[in-house]
């Protein structure tokens, strides 16, 4: 498929799935211009803040293709991704970013994902939401553990 | 339970995932002193790049909980959060966060967060991540139904 094509199908998807009862938006991973998978946003069906349709699409595709790094495939979504589904995108470790509206349009429509953008580039003391560092010494036990540990998988 | 207690368990669930072939991470998320649900990181045991413990606790709660907003509801997570985390915890709608790594503490132990959050606050064109715009004409479909449907659950 080309480019055009599977933004078509990612698109196709945001579409019915407003039909479907979801929030508008579709996305598409691909390798080699053939789809592995795919995703919408099942929020509000499926009481998961976190299933956008880049993070479902990205879930699916390491699940199919049974890794963790998905070196080598793209993504295709309709719209440009929140910080949660861009952080999840640079985790999966994507080659490249296709998108359909961008954040503008996505505020029209009455998602503010800006407002978290303008967030995390804030220290956290400065931040609408309240933060506090508890127990650091103990913390770091799972850490001296980590680096003890010889067959760790590093990512 | 009291705050310490609850950062407790988290630092405890980080430590017991180690030795259980996880990251070095745990999460809990907590109402009233009582924990709902907690979550580890997952991601090389379970082929999911998203299955941070952050994630994976907030999915957990909202599971439990039966809805998708988490208000009234507070995260203690062993370290400070990466950007995708922090973004579920936005989108979470979670009260309050407490950790017990900060960032520094995840690099020295090999995980650069920091690099994630430094690519989030640039253009898409000056990201490592290449990104294209397509067919937004196509893709404005998707909210032109979304704003035009009448029993649409904002969120």
């Amino acid at each position: 498929m080309t480019r055009d094509e599977l933004m078509r199908a990612a698109i196709e998807l945001s579409v019915q799935n407003v039909a479907n009862g979801g929030g508008p938006f579709g996305a598409v991973i691909a390798r080699d211009g053939e789809i592995i998978a795919t995703g919408v946003n099942r929020v509000t069906a499926e009481h998961d803040p976190t299933a956008h349709a880049e993070v479902s699409a990205i879930r699916a595709a390491a699940r199919k293709l049974g890794t963790f790094d998905l070196s080598g495939c793209e993504i295709y979504t309709s719209c440009e991704p929140c910080p949660m589904c861009l952080g999840a995108i640079y985790w999966a470790r994507l080659d490249r970013m296709f998108y359909g509206n961008d954040k503008n349009d996505a505020a029209s429509a009455g998602f503010d994902d800006a407002f978290i953008y303008r967030e995390l580039e804030l220290e956290p003391g400065k931040r609408r939401l309240p933060s506090e560092r508890l127990l650091p010494d103990e913390a770091a036990r799972a850490f001296d553990d980590w680096m003890k540990k010889e067959d760790r998988i590093e990512y």
